[in-house]
């Protein structure tokens, strides 16, 4: 029995779209006004899909506790009330569109979970945006 | 022209996560307050998907009202302002998690249902927790 | 300068609508499937209002980190996951209808927050029915 | 790295479930209240999902102002505010349904969008009932 | 101890804004797209609110159970998967704005309901466009 | 006929709690990580609602397509992807919780909107924190 279990979780946090290489004109012309270098920002919200099977003991795919745990370790912490250009080492030489912020998140809990599970991650930037990447 | 057709649903009832085989403490420490030997509840919140051809006569890949009916008479009828444990026959010997609540509802709707139909059942235990089976 | 500030926050519980004084028979007259004698629960979701003035020194009415913690330890702590006709002393003769509940989440919450600011306690019992309690 | 990004948007419309070659009285009795001949309407809630391969160099999938636009000029620009069967060329000899209408919506997209990525339209008719499909 | 009482309620339905006594083109200039002549359409979320003193001998202000049967009787069956400005009696003359839908519901609920009663009218004519009528 | 008619809109921005005639450390005792010096940030959530009567002509209480570019101009575009603390004009001295945003909003609205009308402004900060202001 192989199904998927999700968490949902929040963060808030003040970002620029914002490539080193390129000069201030160019960012503006990319990025428009999500390129703003005083920054705006986000309430974050996201859901984190673990598929695997079923233990016939406990009934559970995984503890929705340990599951809560990982993210709040993993992701809240690290990045809830930040600027993820300048306060997370991820973003330092990575632009931080809602695609990798979303490739970020997976990263760090795909090395924290068994390899028997697969993982996707679902990342909503406004009410309107969001992405899912499952590696 | 295949695609997915959806239906949301809802139940309200009360469990406790509880294996017969293991002792009350046992119990208690696989699964903390979720175990109460006095109940908690929740109000579930279903979504069926039905994947399929859709009719090129009717334009309908399953009459949503038929739906509609057979999760009222397989699902919420049963289930709704029920305990789980004590009044649902599927769980006198199968622990009520989600995941397992999950897959009940999939094999009463899967038993109802033209084979030629994909079923996929989403169910959230609460706005946070929720989980996804597709067969 | 007078306002409004509101925290969102969450519990889930098993109830039964119950009047110790009356018989099985006239409990389920009166109040239906809501009285199975063994329960059924809820994912209730609370809205607390905290009406004021705000302070201009600091621009808070009140800090909201001292607002979600006394909901905590007021209602989250005592009521989640409980049986509340069993295990909230506040319903030992009290019948846990969300009108009653919504009074005595008021009431708690009264006796802790200073005298100068309103109260309004909105408490939702399922998605579609919920109640707004002022004093 | 490839993931998918979903853009939300928002259309009302009027319609009736309507087959040309049947007799009212047929449609009527396959299609019930939804074919009523003064029509109905409702909210249409549309997520266009496009998967795909992350420039690596800008960090976007597709730029999200330009899906908002083309989402725009196909569907919410020809279909908000219209009588979906009297008013939109497509619905001139097609059922209405909402299976209907999201495979239009899907057509209409794929001739605008690149060939190298997919597409997902996920409608919803009511808040209780919608399609997902990918082509 | 008076508190209020809410049930949500949903119908969908076409309309046009028009007035009778002006020229099409007047209707046009005023409403916009909202007056186009062959209609377009709503899901209308509806939210109730009855404000009375809770029953101390059931804990009830109002059994939901008579609510949700009056709001089906006076306005769901009314009024869902019908053309309000053909259909519905009470917009032969009268202008089918979000305003004018919520007055008509208030008054025909104010009529069934008890005078020791007051009553509220949430309406949502989409989610971003909404009234609140108290009489 | 007296009701109040509500229109949403939505913001992102960033910003930090912060007093200019405080120290760092002061801010930081006071306000937590909400004092973060290199920001965070926020979708904020907007409801506007103005309360009056109802034209019996036109059957509108103030027409919402003004309402909307009213609350574009005077919100939206002024505030969107911006920095609150740097960029809008209105917290240059004046700490930018949610509480004195919700004022400057009502603040711009009522200068542009008929002394007939009532406002209320109730502006989200997350989705679990919010207020409500009415002057």
């Amino acid at each position: 029995m192989s199904l998927t279990v999700y968490r949902k979780a929040h963060f808030n946090a003040a970002h620029r779209l914002f490539k080193k290489e390129w000069s201030d004109q160019k960012n503006r012309e990319v990025f428009g006004k999500c390129s703003n270098p005083l920054y705006h920002g986000h309430n974050y919200e996201l859901e984190v899909g673990v598929t695997g099977t079923v233990n016939p003991e406990t009934g559970f795919l995984i503890d929705l506790k340990i599951l809560k745990e990982l993210i709040e370790t993993e992701v809240e912490i690290p990045f809830d009330h930040k600027n993820l250009n300048k306060e997370v080492p991820e973003f330092e030489n990575l632009n931080p569109t809602v695609e990798n912020i979303a490739k970020v998140i997976y990263d760090k809990l795909r090395k924290k979970l068994d390899a028997k599970f697969e993982i996707s991650v679902k990342l909503f930037e406004t009410p309107r945006n969001f992405v899912v990447y499952t590696g």
